[in-house]
């Protein structure tokens, strides 16, 4: 046994600011601490979130199944055994995370003390050594280390986000404390002895860089980098490598820098990409970035799903070949998506390029968002794109990452909305909200007002105490646009586009087009209204033919949204309908449960079967079609996101 | 490091009869390598496995993969890597097995010199102790017997199959040597010490049977009942219970004698019952019979397809829940299918009770010959009962346990077809074939000729020297029947079912039924010829309401065949056919690739498509139906087993 180096002073980074700069981002996001959401859309769910989803979480993490138990029996020392299974640890964290963000726009008393007593109950878990994992703890601590799938340094990084998210919103650092303390653990133990390890579920190194930014530390900052160029050369060992022989699964093939393909576990390879792009941003290293442009361009071009879904296959939760994307049979991970949302907004970091945000919002509106069902209790491991009817929510799941990750996802809205640097003012996302960014010496106060997704109308109310310069970047959604970007696998054939506008105080405004953003350069004034004016046209999308399984047929996209038909609002079938090129398309105002939406209306021919069942005929009905993230809220329906164009040939359904 | 007995003795056994007789069977199969086939419908299968398949498995077990080099390896001692999984060694063992049967029906001189080529190379690489696993002996001999999963015994069992099976046929018994020092390795190692061990894999409990009933010696029951009692008790260690937590996943979580249910993977819960039903009737243990009776009646009422295949999931490789019999997505593991005919043969000796042949004989002519290409060189792992097109045979698979499961199952026919006892001549399978059976001191000549399946005429000649009086045992079939039995999951809705026939040199005979079986008890003289004449009509299959997957369904049977509607048929298509009540259904002569068959004919309503795919009607058309073994030789296809009787709704296929 390897003996710990404990440094004196892991306690002296306490004062220096939680939001750090690092040079080559071309801006900074604005923190979710920073910003009240006040959106018709977001701030119900975030409300949901706060009064129903983390209440679930809750019950499920302490009532229902072990995981706080296991802390527990840590603490106690009486060699309880422990229950569940070796990642559980990082369900707790994650609800925990969800918490912290989730008291910022929604205060919470009751919600704030259920964290501060499961955070005593962690801090009391940790070992003198600063190493915490209920786990090895309660079977056998001389195993740990041993094996790298399991999960100990993933559950650490969890820990990690949880103690930033939760010193950000509320200023108390035990669990902070906490963190630092396993962190130097992880370092004393592996990078500092030169040992070699790679994780076998990447998140540490994003969840480091998050810790590096609150402390301006470094040692976190290289050991993140560490982690990173331990990949790909042949250093692993456990369950994976020696008996999955499969070190493609955790991207650990080729190192990070020479990695051109996505491959493998979904979620592994987001959260890798994640912290590869937080580390080149604050190292500069290039090398990282030219890879990720390779890999996006893989993930995007030919593996990504129309609701900015990935992983389709079940069976690696993961990645199968291109053009591999089968709707009903298709994985879509919930986590996936949210890990598109991060890695996607740490691009658009780097790179100021607004194409990485149009993946996100396409991730966060559709395939991240379906995994949380209306009433907010219910959820989705896997989003399929089409239904038998076979599909339901369920209330929790043994591998019970994608509640928790949901949860702080849509908690944490507020670090996807807005970016500032010196220059200026970056809109990302359209959500109606207010923060205060910082442009050179200037303080500004903005308020977003806008009725998005339903309505394409959004004004953005800047508040300097005196004029002063700057650039408002506004970003265009790809969507806008009729052409698609070049080598994107979904494209749009819309009726007659008609433009954005943008004005100033009601007037038509210049602007210059950058990076997908419409840059507004001038002296604001308070009380500056700048408008964008994005059109809400109904979109049908194809795909490239390579994409067999949308062969002949189109999809629905309106706004940010991707819409799918559902029994529930067709007489209960969704496989029997046509929608050929021609075919009227009509918004309509309309309510999914109590969600009030625009869904999309059309008259289109329908199979019909004869009441005795011996024939079928096409008649022309009126066909309803929702927002995929709203589906499956009631009751078990068949469902479709792709609709076939014509009728190549039929299958018959009978009783089942 | 424990240390190993080695008896002095264990050379000892070798004279004595390899065909043991055990008191509790009502009577004993008669062996393989004692019956020659000429049948119409298998022999040519026979020997297409000969010439075709098994080369096929030499090429991918000896040239393509490391299998045999693996052996080389260890034999060499020059710490060599390891290569492939931990369980590749079977796959040498089971296609010896084959090769031996093989050789029996197909003689080849070639062939059964890469057998003793093989097996030179399996004896070198025994070690000193009597152990024999390439796996552990060329990465850790250190951790060998730790992890119950890793098949150390699931390969031990298969070499002591393939040895026993060598030695059969050749009468050379270098492996059964090899075989006899590992096993008493084994039982050195556990019974003899306590020490507990449950298999991971079962396998080597029915193939300790087969070494005890060819050695004569008793350790080796012992040892198979040892590991049967050994389950169920909490002693698992290893990656299956520690890890997974699921001893159900190999039927460990409750003791055999007090299962009811059938859980878990669906092979090693056939080798477990089929070892246990050899035990039962080598030891008279009723606890094991009980036992099975209930987890029988599991599989059959609630848990079988109508193909004989079992365990619909892909997840577990094994059983889910009651009536979960999906159709396109179901797994049925060609070894599984194999699985069904061992234990149920075992089922039928140990109770007389020809039902169990009838479930044999489902699984072997649809279940499993369905894993074996018509060419012979194609294989499936899963057979699914529906297909969109999607499945095709391979030619070899990572884990390749079918292609040598189905290869010695088909190569072992001539175990299954005949039974003696003191009393008489049991007549199990119709295949054209002759053997020589034993009536207390006499030994009677028995020929049968037939068409089977194709025609339901069946003549066994008889050629006894002289005139004996002896019980001659006809199994009728259970689909001859219109009425199911009770609790039986598909039942027939024929068309006014006819009479089966017996007859005695022409005329009509009296005969008594007993246990599924026309007993024709009298003295027989040369050259009497009985005559079996079954009705081939063809049968309508419904399911019990239970199976919802079915419902509004119908399947297809003749004789033991199920049918299945391929595309390749049907103008490409085999979901758009309605198959009302009162179609009439016909015989009719028919070839699949190479293959002559008795397809099914009809006239039924089919969806039509207008060329323009704007929609849809109903035409009365021309329907084939053809075995469903003869499936996917074609090229990609739809199929489907169970054809709607009725439309509820249709799904519209479209470019893919």
């Amino acid at each position: 046994m390897k003996k710990y180096f404990l440094p004196v002073a892991f306690f002296a980074f306490v004062s220096v600011s939680l939001r750090a700069q690092t040079p080559t981002k071309k801006f900074e996001p604005v923190s979710f601490s920073q910003v009240t959401i006040t959106d018709n859309f977001w701030k119900p769910k975030l409300d949901k979130v706060a009064t129903t989803t983390l209440q679930a979480c809750i019950y499920q993490t302490e009532g229902k199944t072990a995981r706080i138990r296991n802390f527990e029996k840590v603490a106690r020392k009486q060699n309880e055994k422990h229950e569940g299974i070796y990642y559980d640890d990082s369900d707790v964290y994650k609800a925990l995370e969800a918490i912290a963000y989730s008291l910022k726009n929604h205060p919470d008393a009751a919600l704030e003390k259920k964290a501060d007593e499961w955070i005593d109950k962690i801090a009391a878990a940790q070992l003198p050594d600063g190493y915490l994992n209920t786990y090895y703890t309660l079977t056998d601590l001389s195993k740990r280390w041993t094996d790298m799938e399991k999960h100990e340094d993933y559950n650490a990084g969890h820990l990690l986000e949880a103690a930033v998210a939760y010193y950000n919103t509320t200023g108390k650092r035990k669990l902070l404390d906490v963190a630092i303390r396993f962190a130097d653990h992880i370092d004393n133990t592996f990078r500092l002895q030169n040992r070699h390890w790679v994780s076998g579920h990447q998140e540490i190194e994003l969840a480091l860089m998050k810790l590096y930014h609150a402390t301006h530390n470094d040692r976190y900052l290289k050991l993140a980098d560490w982690y990173l160029e331990q990949r790909g050369h042949g250093y692993g060992k456990g369950v994976i490598w020696d008996q999955w022989k499969d070190p493609k699964y955790c991207q650990d093939d080729v190192p990070v820098k020479e990695q051109k393909e996505i491959t493998g576990h979904a979620v592994r390879a987001m959260y890798l990409y994640t912290g590869a792009a937080d580390v080149a941003a604050a190292t500069k290293d290039a090398g990282y970035l030219q890879a990720m442009n390779n890999v996006w361009e893989d993930v995007i071009f030919r593996n990504m799903y129309i609701t900015g879904g990935i992983g389709s296959s079940g069976k690696n939760e993961g990645f199968s070949k291109d053009f591999d994307l089968p709707n009903e049979e298709a994985y879509c991970e919930t986590c996936a998506s949210v890990g598109m949302v991060f890695w996607n907004q740490r691009m658009n970091l780097l790179t100021g390029d607004a194409k990485y945000v149009d993946v996100l919002e396409r991730s966060l509106y559709n395939g991240a968002l379906d995994g949380l069902s209306l009433s907010g209790d219910r959820f989705f491991y896997g989003n399929p794109l089409a239904s038998s009817g076979q599909h339901a929510r369920s209330e929790w799941f043994g591998t019970a990452c994608c509640p928790s990750n949901i949860s702080r996802l849509v908690a944490s809205l507020g670090d996807y909305i807005y970016g500032q640097s010196a220059k200026g003012l970056w809109v990302n996302l359209f959500v109606g909200s207010h923060t205060t960014i910082k442009v050179g010496k200037s303080t500004i106060p903005v308020k977003m007002e806008t009725n998005y997704p339903w309505n394409g109308n959004v004004k953005v109310i800047l508040n300097p105490t005196k004029p002063v310069k700057y650039a408002v970047n506004l970003r265009i959604p790809g969507w806008v646009k009729g052409t698609p970007a070049p080598g994107n696998l979904y494209s749009f054939t819309s009726h007659a586009a008609s433009a954005f506008k943008v004005s100033v105080n009601g007037k038509p405004a210049t602007y210059r087009e950058e990076n997908g953003y419409a840059v507004l350069d001038r002296n604001w004034r308070q009380g500056d209204v700048v408008e964008l004016n994005l059109p809400m046209e109904i979109k049908r999308v194809t795909a490239k033919t390579d994409l067999t399984y949308t062969n002949d047929r189109v999809a629905l996209q309106r706004g940010p949204l991707v819409y799918c038909v559902e029994g529930a609002d067709n007489n209960g079938q969704a496989w029997n309908i046509i929608l050929p090129e021609n075919t009227a398309l009509e918004a309509k105002q309309y309510t999914v449960l109590n969600e009030p939406v625009m869904a999309i209306q059309a008259k289109a021919p329908v199979i019909i079967t004869s009441a005795d069942g011996t024939g079928v005929q096409t008649q022309q009905k009126e066909v309803i079609a929702i927002p995929y993230y709203t589906w499956a809220n009631r009751g078990k329906n068949p469902m479709q996101v792709w609709l076939p164009t014509k009728v190549k040939e039929v299958k018959i359904n009978s009783g089942n």
